[in-house]
């Protein structure tokens, strides 16, 4: 059997022998760990400094761009980790979220780096608030790597998906990490670690793993460095306790499993199509990975008068779920991960059932299928009844973490939250109501002690992503006893790893710090038309202040017309003179399309399209007479590294545009995104 | 002298007299804190049942609106407070600082709330994504009132700014609080809530006030409670490793002082005009509030070579600061708040002396002027010089809170950048430079270890309000030493009170919990156009499809000529085939303007103005002969409260527009802001 090796300061590590990982499916070593300590003083060190120099010689959209091309990478190898997954107790299905997840979240913050991140390693968070009335002093924030190394200790249960949804906004954010999966399943983790070494993709320092214990590495720590886990309460609370991470602030991020509900409302009976949809996402949470999601239903909130149909019909369910090595043709459901697991679930059920019935799970008819599965870790699914959850403190806090839910009747809705409640903060629950208004009174209290709520209805259900399965967009982790983290949610999780600063200055300086020109910043005028500039000769300050343009009544008659948009304020002389303005004044849209006249380069040249327009305001109104004037400035350069749908390269250009009229007021205001060539 | 009170479940609390507290003037009494213990199970118990309920029978709009009231009601009756501030050892500039600072912040966060939040007590952080192809599900963010208190723990040093500052975000938020400042300055605290209180505005519950210890206070909080504490750093960890704050992952916000540097960059020489202000701005910090600031700056970089020029006049502004009594004339610099104050300033001072010297305040000279002031915590400003600053452990390191500070000279930006970062996280750096060169290579660097970075140049000093003065708007808070909390920041200090939650379900489902029409809601369609509807009267999802039109070549002429906008892609057929669509295709703003001109009703109505545009994007070209429509349709309703500037109410209606061809593909897609009329 293969020694797991340690990946630390750019070297495989350790050969000899130690703790034997035992197949969950059929209890066979599948791997040791290695018996060598590592020294974690060298591993942090590598990472502070060989992994922070190369990830920041990089910038947010060239790591991006690597995420998508490791992402692809792990796709094409991914049938070897697939053959190594199995051991873990997984079925195909189980494996696909370990695996595709994984993946899958990396493809998925390529894309959000790629759309929400600008080139360089500051992010400008605005906006710019003036702060002093002639416009010499304005504040903003900006956002910039943490220089330090992200530490991410992983639970058991998904091997891949875990390291991968930890790693990515970190190293897109640009911090170098260092991954210490759960032993029992290390060898899962090793594999793929050497499918992202193979790549060659990473930067030196970006990646660190550790296989085995994480022996001194926390108090490697200092205050730039930033600790998440995932896991159990009770690790999470001996973590987070720890006296260096108290001491130097270091921010720890906790996704804790926790007692997750599934609320089926009052407006449901066993006669609609919800009633059915429930019980198959209850049975699914049980059995998907044996039970062993931090998100699976553990408590499960049904109208007390629908209590004994919903109990049928799920052991129903469950009857039909054929377990054991996943090898075998019609196996659902696999093992637990270990043998220890297997004793923990075990004495979990029995300290459940001090309060609680057993209605599936304990008749003695459970028979995992395949070779060898009497030494394997696995369980019957269990569904319990609590018929008194109000006042039962444990059917709350034992946690079962297997294939183990508890039914629990209530009567109306004040009480079905307050039930849910009493899991003192969860990462999910679900509520499945047919009626809107049942959604909008019962989610906003709900949502005050979850991560996530996942509302099943019939529509929603032919597409649903399922209560267990954090996705990459939405935001995973809950309040209180979830652990009060938040991983993953697109961009939200990078901003873990990056430092927000409030920034003061000038105009100037803050354009020139935050790499986006502000109002009031030194432009940069020439001879040329910015439009004439590409995208690599475009400097973010260049500026075209354009000839005017007298706004005559005849424009406004003419823009009605062509448009169609005879709104009284421009046609109407009896109701505009009731106005604030008191006579008609021109569509905003003209002025808008007018700017445009005064600005666009019309020859051909690098600006290939304007895609859209942002945070349009009409300041003042345009009065017949008046005369207007456009500034036409860029903004902001963003190179992601791609091309035009006929293969040239291009880069996107945001402009700012402030219209003035001939009391220099602003008349209005607004960015405009193009796309523009590069010379190349 | 009288015994100041509590404020505790709606009633105040306590008659006998406790410990003195003593004006930093003088020496004399200036009130007594209580003997009688508080009942803080009963304090959170009021808070949470009466508060929470009161609070959340408002909605942001209407809090934000107290807000408003309030802020103006203590700003009518400020001058009660200056007087007392005065014993707290302050001058009239330094108590500006706490008084109006306190209710400016209120007004800030009044603006806030009126214009970045909803009706309603549900914030919708979009973007709303699609998660399955065919709409059936989405997913998006939602912000909700965490549903428990806030406990607020203060230090002395400003009794008024730091309970308003910490109370605005909360009560906006809708959450409850409870309120502990430092006992040694809570008169004056005291006297703000006997203020607050007498306006009558806010609703029971909101706010109670802890004079003397915090007692049981931490042990009796739950999962949906928040503390945030302002004070020094040792407390702050003594605070959050609490058992109970641990063990329930309550969130912590901690702000702590922390060793600030001011850096004058290497570009900076004394026949600069920034080297005079970096001086002054020096000299203001050391003595304002008498350095009793955890935002003052402690450490001065500046380059070898100027040591000696801006060590001359510092000293030099120095030697004319008049210290004393505030209420004798010319005095400049008020006392520490306390004799331990004194004390403990006085031994640091002897600490740091260990390893730099000084060359101001130890000369014997210092007079404070006034009557009694012998008795009162005056304390002269210090300067002092490290000239090994690298490799000088104590001086980024011990915090004589007081008007003290060393000077540091540096060889080189690494060199300073490294100083800089000893000081192991900090609330803020002022960086002088007159080279924006120079700020876009410190500033990112320093932003990692900074709550907030102050470049101040010539232009800058016209407006700055100041190294030390943390804005509302601003974040305020730093990583490592400082804490690694976050206050104040406009809106996201709002976000530290709101519980974030992930919600998936249907479109129809995800728009009633959220408030807000999603695109796949279901609509309503009346045979009433939505914009002859009042505010009242309106609905969210009210939707109108609009007729068609077919765009013709001269509509491109047309608008052509009239906007001026001769772009080729519109006009020139050569060029134009050339590109992606192989033909001229209309102008995007034609599309906007006709898509108007498709959904405006002309007459008269409760519509007032149209005042903005957000988020468009042209989709799906217009081509010569396509037929375009739009479908308008109600997406959200904001209450301000307001009306318009002839009088009568109005509210905010943002409606969503989807352009769509005769493919039903979608054109274009953007969001309009109105102002609509109220019935009434």
């Amino acid at each position: 059997m293969p020694v797991l090796q340690s990946y630390i300061a750019g070297q495989w590590f350790g050969k000899t022998e130690s703790k034997a990982l035992i197949s969950a499916i059929n209890g066979e070593t599948v791997a040791h760990t290695h018996q060598e300590s590592i020294n974690f003083a060298e591993a942090v060190a590598y990472a502070r400094n060989t992994g922070v120099k190369n990830l920041l010689a990089l910038d947010f959209q060239q790591r991006a761009a690597i995420l998508k091309a490791l992402a692809g990478y792990i796709q094409e190898r991914k049938r070897e980790l697939y053959a190594i997954s199995h051991h873990t107790g997984c079925t195909k299905a189980d494996s696909w979220i370990d695996i595709d997840g994984g993946f899958g979240t990396l493809f998925t913050y390529a894309s959000t780096g790629r759309k929400e991140l600008p080139s360089g390693n500051v992010a400008h968070e605005g906006p710019v608030t003036q702060l002093g009335k002639d416009n010499h002093f304005n504040g903003t924030h900006i956002l910039v790597p943490r220089r330090g190394v992200s530490v991410h200790i992983n639970a058991f249960n998904f091997p891949i998906w875990g390291m991968l949804e930890k790693f990515a906004p970190a190293f897109l954010a640009g911090m170098p990490c260092i991954f210490k999966p759960a032993t029992a399943t290390s060898y899962l983790t090793e594999a793929a670690m050497r499918v992202i070494n193979d790549s060659g993709l990473l930067p030196e320092g970006a990646l660190q793993l550790v296989i085995g214990g994480a022996g001194d590495l926390l108090d490697q720590l200092e205050e730039q460095d930033v600790v998440t886990f995932t896991g159990s309460a009770s690790t999470a609370l001996m973590l987070k306790s720890h006296p260096n991470i108290m001491a130097k602030s270091i921010p720890f991020n906790a996704e804790a499993d926790s007692l997750n509900s599934a609320i089926m409302a009052p407006d449901v009976s066993p006669e609609d199509e919800e009633f059915e949809i429930f019980a198959k996402e209850v049975v699914k949470e049980m059995t998907a990975k044996a039970g062993q999601k931090c998100t699976a239903i553990r408590r499960v909130l049904v109208p007390a008068e629908h209590l004994d149909a919903l109990a049928d019909l799920i052991k129903e369910r469950l009857s039909s779920i054929v377990a054991g090595d996943p090898h075998e043709e019609g196996v659902r459901m696999g093992a637990l991960s270990s043998s220890d697991q297997l004793r923990d679930v075990n004495e979990a059920i029995e300290r459940l059932l001090e309060t609680s019935e057993c209605v599936f799970g304990k008749d003695g008819s459970f028979k995992p299928v395949g070779q060898g599965v009497e030494h394997g870790a696995f369980i019957a699914p269990h569904l319990l009844i609590n018929r008194n959850p109000l006042n039962d403190g444990g059917a709350h806090d034992i946690e079962a973490f297997g294939p183990v839910a508890t039914l629990m009747p209530y009567r109306g809705i004040k009480e079905a939250l307050a039930i849910a409640a009493k899991g003192k903060g969860s990462l999910v629950t679900t509520l499945t109501t047919k009626d809107p208004v049942i959604a909008a009174e019962m989610i906003p209290v709900l949502a005050a002690q979850h991560g996530r709520l996942h509302i099943l209805d019939a529509q929603a259900s032919k597409e649903s992503t399922g209560h267990g399965s954090p996705l990459p967009m939405l935001k995973h982790g809950g309040p209180g006893r979830a652990g009060g983290g938040e991983e993953l949610g697109g961009i939200r999780a990078v901003h873990h790893y990056l430092q927000r600063t409030a920034i003061q200055g000038s105009p100037t300086m803050i354009a020139a710090v935050t790499g986006e020109y502000v109002r009031g910043a030194k432009v940069i005028e020439t001879d040329v038309h910015p439009f004439r500039r590409h995208f690599d000769d475009l400097q973010v300050g260049e500026s075209l202040l354009t000839h005017r343009r007298t706004v005559t009544e005849a424009d406004i008659v003419n823009f009605g017309c062509l448009s169609g948009d005879h709104f009284y304020m421009h046609f109407d002389d009896i109701a505009a003179k009731e106005t604030q303005f008191g006579q008609r004044i021109a569509h905003g849209y003209f002025v808008l399309s007018a700017a445009a006249g005064l600005f666009v380069y019309p020859g051909e040249g690098p600006v290939l399209a304007n895609y859209g327009l942002d945070t349009l305001r009409f300041i003042t109104p345009v009065l017949v007479g008046d005369t207007i004037r456009a500034r036409l400035t860029c903004k902001r350069k963003i190179d992601q590294g791609r091309a035009s749908p006929d293969g040239h390269p291009q880069g996107v250009v945001m402009w700012d545009v402030a219209v003035t009229n001939q009391h220099d007021e602003l008349v209005a205001s607004y960015d405009i995104l193009t796309l523009v060539a590069k010379r190349q």
